[in-house]
Formats: structure tokens, sequence, C-alpha cells
């Protein structure tokens, strides 16, 4: 499938001849545009921990990507070893971040393709090609999902709609268009007069640095607040909807994302504004309910400095959860690549995830 | 009155001796402990302006006490000239902020008092002293109301309690103890064991640089969260109640505080944690509804730079208001030197105003 709208800003990719995943290290945006490639989980598991790789849809496809070209890499080793060093580098890869379901969902299929294909492909050239093509198809179904989510988020945006947005939930966390910006950047160029309201997000400023360098880029106008001015601005009523990604969405609706979206939904509520959730099907945890997932808690470092500049005093403790969790009842509708879910949750999410891709 | 508990912290002080208005310029804090002091309401206009001197208290303190110490310096002007002076100078100290009404209040002081005895005083030397001690009066009442604020508070604080607070109510926005952070120190002075859990406060980062160095210096625990941690915090049950200050409470119980404050209101309600107003009398403006309050828009370089540090492209607008509006039906109870104001605000809140003082 073809991209139908253009892709100004690309988070990741695989670099067929070089055969190693490339990715721009979004800690220095939008400052520097530094782009790094590696064929070494190891390294891709650090980019991912530290950050340079982010966003949930963006973390799944570039630990298979890795995978994919680690496994061409190693694929002169005997059966018995690539086997070996391919289920360490998953279990490498799946000791980042505990919390977006999409990094389980992806090393889940490249799991499932190598432990179902080794028993019956001695030549492990042959596997690693089949592990590759699994890893591009992971990709693909992202960049897939993004336009989808955006053609059918992008009906529920109005001409001159404008639109809050918390963290980064663009092209800089997936593998093209992003989702809750997919729906944006559709709504945008399908002629619909949009502007954006654009939260910081701290601590690590996904909103400020991510959000605006990509719609700045795009021409989409967007207007930077800090995250505690999002509840005035829904209460005096500038704001026509909020959208936002998910980094896990459980069975029951629950939906997991950047720190801050709790308080958005509940003065989204408050206020009568409608709060969509936009994500790919790769973010639905039906297995978990909300109680068993594990909410980040990253170094109290990034709450204490600002891009290298103390804020506070240097033996104050700080507390630094990466998530919080909104309740089904907060959220009008969840955006996914097969349609929109709406409540009651429990139901409807189910139904999406068992029916066939369209 | 004598100050019952250590102040180890002063926002602001009348120096007898120079007679000038002293400050600590909170601008530096915790990195720097500038003090400035001056007897020009020009320089005193531009240091609330600027934020050297904020907190509404400690706005509405500094311009009494700087009218004072100015019209001892112009005390040997004729007395058409004093009075011109001395208008003109609350003009200017007018215009420098609209929210807080604390300012308001304190300027009325003043210029009551101008008005009242410079028909009767003809010696400016002794219409100059009638209004330095009008002002330190302001000041000392103040102190009082910190004192009582902190008193009458600390009866709402279990042992053991772990407290939110946003932004900086403290000594550093007030003459002595603080509001919100009143209740907390006598709470701890008088042997409670007790917890703070302060949001950094963005964009002027009160929370991060000053609540938590008064709480450090004061030996009280504290643990730094960003703003947008606060929805989970609560939502987790880590908080047994939250306490803010107030820059002006309209007649029913409209509370205008440091932006974010609404988001918070929100969360503490949906997770049924007491959320508590601390504030003077002085904040209380009986004549205006909510939707004549003026909510300050700050220059939007506050929201794009941390300490110097661009956190975002250059060209991109922000949009920086400094307060929002929290509705009566979020705020559990609105803490005064005379007293806890309870719902119905409307009937309360008149009530404790029109009380004499204890």
């Amino acid at each position: 499938m073809e991209p139908l709208y253009p892709q100004l800003v690309k988070a990741l990719w695989f670099d067929e001849s070089e055969e190693k995943l490339c990715w721009i290290n979004t800690n220095k945006l939008p400052f520097e545009e530094e782009v790094i490639c590696s064929n070494d989980p190891a390294r891709v598991a650090s980019a991912i921990k530290n950050m340079e790789i982010r966003g949930a849809p963006a973390i799944g496809v570039a630990a298979a990507l890795v995978l994919g070209a680690y496994a061409l890499k190693i694929s002169g080793q005997p059966l018995e070893k690539f086997i070996e060093l391919m289920n360490a580098s998953i279990n490498t890869l799946a000791a980042t971040r505990p919390t977006a379901y999409n990094l389980f969902y992806a090393l889940n299929r490249i799991r499932k393709v190598l432990s179902e294909y080794s028993s019956r492909a001695s030549d492990t050239r042959v596997l690693a090609r089949i592990i590759v093509e699994e890893a591009i198809k992971v990709y693909r179904e992202d960049v897939e999902a993004n336009m989808k989510i955006g053609e059918v988020g992008s009906e529920l945006v109005p001409d001159g709609a404008t639109i809050m947005t918390h963290c980064n939930a663009g092209a800089l966390a997936t593998s093209a268009y992003g989702t809750a910006l997919a729906v944006i950047r559709v709504a945008f160029y399908k002629g619909k007069r949009v502007k954006v309201i654009a939260t910081e997000t701290r601590p690590v400023l996904q909103g400020a640095r991510l959000t605006v360098y990509e719609l700045v880029k795009e021409g989409i106008p967007v207007t930077l607040i800090t995250d505690n001015a999002a509840g005035l601005v829904l209460k005096k009523k500038m704001v026509d909807l909020v959208i936002v990604g998910a980094d896990r969405i459980t069975k029951e609706g629950y939906v997991i994302n950047k720190i801050g979206t709790y308080m958005i939904a509940l003065a989204a509520k408050r206020n009568q504004v409608p709060f969509y959730v936009a994500a790919p099907i790769s973010t639905i945890d039906l297995e978990r309910s909300v109680d068993q997932v594990v909410i980040e808690e990253r170094d109290p470092a990034e709450v204490k400095y600002i891009r290298g500049v103390p804020i506070t005093l240097d033996k104050v403790s700080a507390l630094n959860y990466a998530f919080d969790i909104t309740d089904p009842d907060l959220v009008t509708a969840i955006i996914t690549e097969r349609g929109i879910a709406y409540p009651p949750y429990s139901e409807t999410l189910s139904r999406l995830v068992a029916s066939s891709r369209r």
C-alpha cells in the first residue's frame, strides 16, 4: 500500500541496502536531526530506554525491524546458536520499557515466527529472511494502520476545528503519519481547516519538541501551551475536540497514555469536549486488567533537569511516572484502523480486535 | 503579635533604618539568594511584573510598603505635588498584574488613607508617617493572617498526612509563613508528621524552585513531581489532601489561582481527596463575578524557554495564561484567618468578610 499523504517526517525505517534499522534521535529534536542506523538489538534497546526512539507503535516496530536486521547479520550461525541469540535479543528488547503494549505485540510476532519456522527451516539464511519479512510486515501494517486511523478519524473532525493533543502521537511515534496526528493530518490534507493546541508534555517535552516540529514542518497551525493550561483552555471552550494516542488500552477501555492525559480527559469531560483516543489494534491488550499493567517510573533526573539545566535543588527527591490511566467513562471513542469503538468498550474493543482486517 | 514559628525564609520586609522595601528576588531562587531594596514604586512595579516579587499576598504587601517608603522619600514635597506623586505611583503599581486581588486591596488601603488624611494633615511629613504606618499595618496583618491560617488549617491535617500543593503559596508568596504552606508548617511544628508532594508548576516553576527550597530549608519532607503527574498520584491515593493558595476568590467561591489548579481540583474531586484553598480575607473579592476577573496572559517566552534554554522551535506561537478558575463545587473548604468557609460559599464567604477580626 503506497502512502497517500506526504511524509515530511519519519521516525524510523529499514535500510534495505545496509540491512539496518535507521531512526531519527528524537532526544535531539527539534534542534538537531540526527539519524542513527544499527543492526544491534542491544543498541536499539538502549535507544528505546533513553527515548531516542519513543512512542508505543514506533517502539514495537523498531524492535521488530532490528530483530530482522540482526537475524540477517547472524544468519551464518548454526541454527541452535541463531535461535539462542535471537531469543536473548528478544528478551533484551522486552526489558526496555514495560508499559507500551505494542512492544510486546511486535516481539510476540517475531517470537512466533522464530519458533514456528525454526523447527522447519534448518537453513538459518532462509529463517533470517522469514524473520526480516515478518518484521517488515509489522512495519508496513503500522504504516497502513496510521493511514486508516487517519481516514477513519478524520470523519470526526469538523471543518474549522481546534484540536488539542498531548505528547506526540505523530510521525515520530509511529512508522508513518502517527495516530492522533494522523487524524489531524488526514483532515488537513482533505482540505479541512484545522488548528492544533499542543501541550508541552513535561518531563520530556514531546509536545514542545516533537509535535510542534512535525506540525510546523507540515504547515498545520499549532499553538503551544504548558500542560497546566489545558484545563483553562478547555473550560474557555477554545477546543472542539481532544485527540491523544495510547501506550496500552485494556479490554475494558482503560487508556494508559503519557502522564497528564488523565487530567486532560477529566477537564474535557467536565466541559463536554469530545475526548478521542487514536491507536492501532496492536495497542490493545485483551489479556490484562488495568491493575496488572505496569506504569513505568523513569529517572527522577528527567523531572529535576530540563535539557540539562537544573530546575530545583539537587538533593530533593522526585517521582517520575511516565504514564497515567484514563478511565473508560472519560473516553468518547477509540479510533483504530479497523473502525471506531464506542462504549461499552468491554464489548466493542474485543469485537474490533477479533474482526478481520479490512 | 510576635511570630510563633521559625521564619527561615522571608520574601520581603520593611527596612526601618533605610526606609526601604527589601525583597528576595524569587526569579533567582533556589540557585542564588539575591536581596534587593528600593523606595522607588516604579522599580517595585517592575519587580512585580517580572516576578522578582510574586504570590498574591506578597504583591499586595510589597505595593503597600514601597508606597510607604516612597511617601517618606517625597515627604519634603508640597502637599499637592506629594498627592500627585503618590497617586501616580498607586496607578503604576495597579497596572502591573491584573489578577491577584490582594494588590488592589492593598492599594485601596493606601489610597483611602491618602485621601482621608490629605485634607486634614497639611504637613506632608505627618501624612507620610500615616501612610507608612498603614503600609506596615497591611504587612503585619498579613503576617498575622499567615499564622492564623496556619493554626486554623492545621486542624484539617491528619497526623501522617501526605499533602499535595501546587505552585508556591509559601513564605515566598506572603509576608511570613505562607497560606497553603502555613497550614503545612504549623501542622509540622505542632508535631504532626507530614509529607508534601509539590508540583513543579510550569511555566515559571514556582513549585520546583520555591516550594522545594522552602520545605527543604525547613526539613519538611518533600517530593517533586511534574504537573502532569498530579492526576495519577491522586488516583493512586498517594495523597490525603490538597492545599493550594489563591490569587482571587469571588463571592460565589470561584478560586482563581495558578494555572493548573483547576485540573488538580478535578482529579481530587474524582478521587474523593479533600481540596482546600488557603487565603487571607484580602484575597476575597466580593464585588466582581467570575466573568469580570481578568486572567493575566504573560509573555509566551515563559512557555518557550526554561531558564533561558529553548524547549521548542523559535517561531511557534505559544499561549501563556497565568491563572485558571476552579469552580466552587470542586473546593472542599476555604481556610482564612477568620475561620473556615464551607459551601455554599455565596453565603459563607461574605459572612466571613463581614465578621470582625478575632
